[in-house]
């Protein structure tokens, strides 16, 4: 094998004859050594659905992960619409743009062990996509994360838009300038080595979407236990027990005003409602997670969606419930699409969520 | 070889029994199929110097393109200081960030020919990369471009931070958001179907670089005849006959006051210099292209850069040089990096460009 392929390289380029050759033909022919290449075991972020071969996903935020010895390492995709950051070593390597049906193989000098990290970088509302998995010769795998930090929230935990160089995008400039792993949650996340789910959707409310018109068929409650929003069966994720869950959730249901043929008719109805149904599905999460801190999050300013917000935190507080936090944020620069935070502000957000839980490290509860 | 690989395939994924998995076990297999693979020929554009085997080049807007049959190709790299753009069949499908000493395997389902093109999206002024090739198997050539277009010029010629999200950068920001292929030049070329060079560096200026200290080692006419910054040996392109030169220079002789401890001493003398500098080096463009359409850009303002450059403009028409026009530009939103252009200025200026030899269709000299 090795010296067919020597063959191969050496009939490619004739006019091999020099010495400064040597480092570039070592290179090729190392390139396709690796032909014991089996699928690795993956470690993965957020939820997805688990396939007979590999995972279907539509959360943003979610990652795949694996560690492998010698220089080869493939990745084989399903999935023409999602764009993905592809981490070698703790180092960017590339930006994958909706990869359709391919393997993408990465050859690389350095023997290794080395980690590939593959995360989902775009926002897909209506789209599903496949990743097969990482091809390549196994090494032992990191020890799992003992932190787990969860984000619920919108586009502004979604990350929508926040790498544009403009206010005014198109919808295919919003989805390619979408970077969900530049949110203020996996900023938040990473500064503490901790796995993160990104249960977010742009355009969402807790009981009324945006306009109280976009994604008529969704509602925030109705998709957060779901891996993929169309199915309703739950998310199968025996190994998620966060200590931390954050939420911020609101912007919709209050950034317009209440139409009368809308089914509350009044502002103050819907805001009920919303006071309502938001604890509720904090009640609901508290079940799920009995020891989890719940943090919840909105912005510095006298805004109907904080007042309604600081509302549900007084009231689940009033009502006796342990490990709830609230949390303002301050102001933003807003230059990302349709005038949503950009990554200087996601890091401005992760650096006070990062001082604020500095100052409760028992957040984390040991781990 | 091919059962080889399918035994590998069927090891590896020892749960394989669903037909579903037919399309998944087929793309596999196939992605390891082509070792006929060769070095491919490979049409190139801009200025770079041919290696025993490859390119090495410096100057930003450089492209790689080659075409291939089957369901494989492959991308070389001794460059672990610039970002690409990867396109096949004129889609995108991956930023490259910095590949260093990397094969890059791409395998798509569809059978092709396929068209690849390898964009050099960064700027390095003080960094060489090395392209080895693309491997594959051959498919005849596209016929080559009739249209040549050259763009000489500094940062907004190169696209400076022109895709980042906001204005103050760190050098490390400025290097990821800059894509010079979104720059005005590649637009305004790709929209004519020409191929094109951006002779362009930013910080330089006609006879003063910015803030009369930046570069001190370089000027733009002395790296004007290079394929590589510091090897002054002139880059050997035989094939290179652009029908219309574009040129925009002088931003930085005059955005930053003259200190009296510059050379010129004054602002007047400076300005004497620049008129002087820049019609000698019209002269030795327009010597080594007799025929080429050149143009001078300029802001539509009345600053000193404006009012200098179409003194040039001017004397040089008195002096009768023939295929010499020049074109102000309305200013821009400049939001990139240090208040450069952003994308959507560059295409702005790529319009303006595009009405403007829509309106001269014979710059084209009948190509």
């Amino acid at each position: 094998m090795w010296r067919w392929l020597l063959a191969a390289v050496l009939a490619a380029a004739p006019m091999i004859a020099s010495a400064q050759l040597t480092q570039a033909k070592t290179m090729i022919v190392k390139a396709d050594e690796d032909r014991t290449a089996r699928f690795l075991p993956v470690h993965v972020g957020g939820k997805v659905r688990k396939e007979d071969l590999g995972y279907s996903y539509q959360w943003p935020g979610v990652y795949f992960e694996t560690r492998f010895k010698g220089v080869s390492i493939s990745m084989s995709f399903e999935d023409g619409a999602n764009n993905f950051n592809v981490i070698i070593d703790g180092k960017p390597v590339m930006i994958l743009r909706k990869p359709g049906a391919t393997t993408i193989n990465v050859n690389i000098h350095a023997g290794g062990p080395h980690t590939i990290r593959l995360e989902k970088r775009s926002e897909t509302q209506y789209a599903t996509g496949r990743f097969y998995g990482f091809r390549g010769v196994a090494a032992s795998p990191e020890p799992n994360r003992a932190r787990q930090i969860e984000f619920i929230g919108d586009s502004l935990t979604v990350g929508y838009g926040n790498t544009s160089a403009f206010t005014q995008c198109t919808p295919d400039e919003i989805f390619e300038t979408t970077d969900a792993q530049e949110g203020f949650g996996p900023l938040t996340a990473k500064h503490f080595n901790a796995d993160y789910q990104i249960n977010a959707f742009s355009g969402l409310g807790m009981v009324r979407n945006y306009d109280g018109r976009e994604h008529a068929k969704y509602r925030l409650p109705m998709l957060y236990p779901r891996a993929l929003f169309d199915d309703p069966t739950p998310a199968v994720q025996p190994d998620w027990h966060p200590q931390i869950i954050v939420i911020r959730i609101g912007d919709n249901d209050f950034s317009t005003p209440v139409r009368v043929d809308e089914s509350w008719g009044t502002a103050e109805a819907m805001a009920a409602d919303y006071q309502k149904t938001y604890a509720a599905f904090i009640r609901n999460v508290r079940a799920a997670n009995p020891t989890a801190q719940i943090l919840m999050l909105y912005p510095a300013d006298d805004s109907d969606y904080a007042v309604n917000t600081q509302k549900v935190f007084e009231a689940l507080k009033a009502s006796g419930m342990a490990r709830l936090d609230s949390m303002s944020l301050p102001p933003m620069a807003e230059t990302g699409c349709d005038g949503h935070p950009n990554i200087h502000d996601d890091a401005k957000d992760a650096d006070a969520l990062i001082s604020y839980f500095d100052a409760h490290p028992d957040d984390w509860q040991g781990k």
